[in-house]
């Protein structure tokens, strides 16, 4: 575990400087001012005392074994410092200086080189390209940072190191309480999986704050976010969300599918809430820090004026909570407290000239009542008001039983009330909107606390099947594989595929179409035409030997107009099945997150309105039906707004099965069944067409 | 006008009092604390010395004329003392006294007999049930509101007397400047109207921030706004903004055009910036207080620290704007300046040890470069940052060319620099993503602002023939008008009808489509019925005489079956049109703003996606050619994603024609044309169904 980094009982700074303006300087100033208990080192050539201290001239002429080197020496002295470090049996190294895989191919090598040394010398390694971090527990600031903050139960990982010193400012000025801060720099060995599971189970943690750029590795951060999430909430900022560029991607998956959305998925499969912005960041995580999670989504507002409490209602029911109804009796007894020009309704409005007692009653309350649970406290500083009393009436009348967010509207004359507030641990904000969107992820996180276990179906199919023809593909080098060959392995899959074949003349399909019987789809099936219908390669409904016929000449001739040199397979000859409903369901492999299932309705929802939902394989039956559920068109499946309902499970067993095949066949890297037909209840949907992408042979793989 | 209410030579207030805590006490003392140099006259029965002024015992007693008088009196004295103000030709009342119409209908007789006098006498009224006005100009703060402010450029008018001391409270704390403060109560008399028009004048503001919770007057509101905001910017926070209960309508566009919709629309025409939150409101109208407009959307990012870097971009590309790129010669010229490691794409990265000139350099070649139109500066607190210095190396090299937003993030030490920004004119956001937000709305007025001059067509209409089947219908309380007269009235406005009559028999049914030609389509027509196809009253594609028949006599059938006592006018028969594709134009009449059209793709689209869009009538054709713009359908009417192009102009005449007929007929509440059929360039669409819904007749209307 990381227990060294945090409680090392000596640290030694190599690079330590007298000259103010230097790293190496704030660096030991910051540790002899934070008050760390255990021994400083300072290591200069100069030797002498630094700081009051007693330094070395280098690490090896220490007398005794170190716990925690920094080092902060030019990048050519780096690798005999660690060295030194390692034959001094450090646990840990927190590597300041700059220069190395951020700088390039050098850079990186240096960085390799480094983690090597440590690797072998079983010593964990921060950074490098950090600033350090902080521990308010036993005052160490191995950082040049800034000044230790106060003392707090929440804990800070950022990639940008900037951002720490922004954090310790904000800190500062807001009087917050940290309990850690690690910049984490170039994450060439602890990363965020490292510090999600110390910070875990970490005593002085509530709750965790962090800001990535990049997660080093998906599968690890899935497992490990799920795991802290259960425990404590853990909040991201996770920044380059803009689509820089369009990926090329051969199917409809691929191309919606874009980097933040696997990211998306990521933090929604493991519970991370998710911060859109600085300040969101910490808004969060104030109210996770400070208030116990709601039961429900059943809000009470109470305020003492008219305005700024329908601002509240507006923001609860934009955020899709509910504006909570007092129980009648609560009511009945409220109104008895309160003048009669008071409102008991919601929001309960207390009037303009509430004397603090009055909030109290308001509270005490909203609390016993089980229709509510949560409760926001608004107070504008009229003529009347006293901002701070009331911040204290509140503050007394809380019982810890459901969240209560406060937001005294003002600048001046309400900052006394708001400190009162905060260091009583009521979470408060400069507006109603904010404290609400603080709510609501609260009430998101709870939800998520309380998800179903995650059981997985395994169906039964014919694996080797699949690889058979996944393989036999590869090998010929095949990797954009054609409806036949991507409908057989549906069909191995599990997947209701019409009865159906390849055929290479007007002869073959009439005889063939005898056989499966009027009337039959045909598809021109070529490696050179991926918009079939654009190039009149599609012919449907077709319900005599005459129409097939027609059609397998028309489409012959048209095509070798339109694509002169494509190399054609034949037609593929397909019973037509019963209309219905159509959907896509598809996947997108992630380079960190693996599958993405993708669900939406099919045609114009998907193309035009982008109406579709991700999911991250292995996908469970709730997570499935839950995708439909959370697209705009879901009305539709359900047979509203004059359609037929359509089997909503047997779209989730299709989901499903797509999360297993591409689960096993790690060289699936797009699906698209589109569309996939789905019919009326108790008939079996139909994939109507398909499209498989396959890495190339040569990347690994294992079945 | 209103100078009076602003600049009175004198104030007397009536209900002055000596005692804190009393109304009489706070007013008279903001009086004295202000500085107001006018004569100030406290008036109090028991008359002598009030805080160092003589006070009158009444206000007949006092020698002389009154420019304003301040009411805080009880109720049972307001008519009296109005009387008595008038009697000494007070110019202005400002009734701070409560009671009025928001307690009922003796209040509301009250506040009438108040109007009434107040008319009569000449003088204005603001309020009743407000906390009065400030004004730094002249050091008058005629409230019981708070301290006065800062003199600034920022003109405040807000519907919550609670929200003034909140807006108060919140300048004291920020330093924040402001020209005027106006709590408007009731709006008996003064509204949001009147101090539109005069903000649009005063010299000393720059921008007007507004808080309502309604809107006296919709039609004025329009026409003073647009005029208002051609000079300067109006941002406007309206709450209640929650749709409490879905309103009964007959059509799909009055299902859902709800109240917050036509608030939108008016602003949007009006030119009015909407803040969603209460700091959003602070947050545009600081910026645009103190910087110009952009020019364009193009936006450097100038910072010490990449991720807050990659946190503006990404805010830009998801606020809609452009991550700019340095022309190559300024970004040469830059890198010359700036330290190797330095990035001079964008963000312009001048490095975690930026020294304060640093900032200046990448802002003058910024500035300078014809590329970027806005620029927004990011400081984080590291080490060698001297925020302070930096905030003056920045405010030195603004040139006032091009809008500049910076964020100082952080707290404790980055705040002698943001209170160096404000001061300077630079406004400062405690979050990259405030600033680009605040950016936005500068941009989204600066596009307002270069709108094309707005020019109606008036087309050609059968206007008489229109008047006379509305007139019939209301004669005889047919209020909700069948297909059949509808289309009428559409045929009168130049909309395309096909061919069609009334049947009532099979014979002669089979006699008009001979007339007319096959294919037709068969339509109920009941009173009595309104989802016809449900009823099996809807039959198309019949394409021959036995198909008619057969047709005919089954819908009766039917009909009379599900609806036993269905009054049948008859059937509507009409030539079946061309296929194309089916858009849904519409209009429902708000009760403030008038007719709000609808477009939207039909069917799912519209019940669906909900993907339609609303602009105030009457709406010109560029206006109209927006609104389909701005569906997220808008792909498929340009013919993209395998649809066929259509005729958007053409739908754009149906959008103004029924702008036309809506504007000309106040009796039509509500208009539906659904689905209207478009098909190719140079056809005309077809008006497939219509449904009108009118006003009762003894509804005021002037034709």
């Amino acid at each position: 575990m990381l227990e060294h980094l945090f409680s090392p009982e000596s640290v030694a700074i190599v690079g330590a400087s007298q000259k103010p303006g230097k790293v190496g300087h704030d660096i030991l100033a910051n540790l002899v001012k934070g008050g760390f208990a255990g021994k400083i080192i300072p290591i200069n050539p100069a030797g002498g005392t630094m700081m009051g201290l007693p330094a070395s001239t280098n690490l090896s002429s220490y007398d005794g074994d170190l716990d925690q080197v920094i080092v902060a020496v030019p990048k050519s002295a780096v690798v005999a410092t660690v060295k030194d470090a390692i034959a001094k049996k450090a646990k840990s190294i927190i590597m300041i200086t700059a220069g190395f895989k951020e700088s390039g191919a050098a850079g990186l090598a240096l960085e390799n080189e480094v983690i090597g040394l440590c690797k072998r010398g079983g010593a964990r390694l921060l950074g490098p390209n950090c600033l350090g971090l902080l521990n308010t527990k036993n005052g160490l600031n191995s950082s040049f940072a800034g000044d230790l903050p106060l003392p707090g139960n929440i804990a800070i990982m950022s990639q940008s190191g900037a951002l720490c010193t922004s954090i310790l400012d904000l800190a500062a000025g807001r009087h917050l309480g940290l309990s850690k801060l690690v910049s984490i720099g170039n994450k060439a060995d602890i990363n965020e999986n490292d510090l999600l599971t110390y910070f875990a189970q970490d005593q002085e943690t509530k709750v965790i704050v962090g800001y990535l750029e990049n997660i080093v590795s998906g599968d690890t951060f899935i497992k490990v976010a799920d795991a802290t999430c259960s425990k404590k909430p853990v909040v991201i900022l996770k920044s380059g969300t803009s689509q820089a560029g369009q990926k090329a991607a051969a199917s409809h998956t691929g191309v919606l599918a874009g980097a933040d959305t696997a990211y998306g998925a990521a933090f929604k499969r493991s519970g991370v809430i998710r911060a859109d912005t600085f300040e969101a960041l910490f808004d969060y995580a104030t109210a996770l820090s400070m208030q116990p999670l709601p039961k429900g989504d059943r809000v009470l507002i109470i305020t003492n004026a008219g305005g700024p409490g329908t601002m509240a209602a507006d923001a609860v029911e934009h955020a899709g909570m509910t504006v909570a109804e007092l129980d009648t009796n609560t009511a009945a007894a409220l109104r008895g407290k309160l003048p009669e020009a008071a409102s008991v309704g919601n929001p309960v409005d207390v009037l303009g000239d509430a004397p603090p007692e009055r909030y109290a009653e308001a509270l005490k309350a909203a609390q016993d009542d089980a229709s509510v649970d949560a409760i926001i406290v608004i107070l504008t500083p009229q003529a009347m008001t006293r901002p701070t009393e009331a911040a204290r009436a509140i503050t007394g009348a809380i019982n810890g039983s459901k969240p209560v967010l406060a937001s005294f509207m003002g600048g001046k004359e309400v900052l006394p009330g708001r400190q009162e507030l905060s260091a009583a641990g009521l979470p408060d904000y400069e507006s109603p909107e904010r404290a609400v969107a603080a709510l609501k992820v609260m009430y998101e996180y709870a939800t998520w606390l309380r998800r179903p276990p995650r059981i997985v179906t395994r169906f039964r199919v014919n694996r080797r099947r699949a690889v058979r023809i996944i393989t036999r593909s590869q090998r010929n080098n095949i990797l954009q594989m054609n409806e036949v060959k991507a409908k057989k392995i549906l069909d191995a899959y599990g997947f209701n595929v019409l009865p159906g074949r390849l055929v290479t003349s007007a002869d073959e399909a009439v005889e063939l179409s005898r056989r499966i019987g009027f009337p039959v789809a045909m598809k021109i099936v070529s490696p050179d035409i991926i918009h079939k219908s654009d190039m009149g390669g599609v012919k449907l409904n077709l319900a005599s030997a005459q129409q097939i016929r027609d059609g397998f000449d028309l489409m012959m001739m048209r095509i070798v107009q339109q694509v002169p040199h494509a190399r054609i397979e034949g037609i593929y000859m397909e019973k037509m099945g019963e209309p219905g409903l159509e959907v896509i369901l598809g996947m997108s492999r992630d380079a960190q997150f693996g599958p993405m299932l993708m669900f939406g309705l099919g045609g114009i929802f998907v193309e035009v309105m982008k109406d579709v939902t991700f999911h991250l394989a292995p996908i469970t039956q709730d997570e499935a039906i839950q995708m439909l559920k959370s697209t705009r068109s879901y009305d539709i499946l359900q047979g509203r707004r004059g359609h037929k309902g359509v089997d909503i499970t047997a779209i989730a067993v299709g989901l499903q099965r797509i999360s297993q095949l591409t689960t096993d066949f790690p060289q699936i890297t797009e699906l698209d069944i589109n569309p996939f037909i789905v019919g009326d209840f108790g008939t079996e949907p139909i994939v109507a067409d398909a499209r498989i992408t396959l890495a190339a042979a040569d990347k690994k793989f294992v079945l």
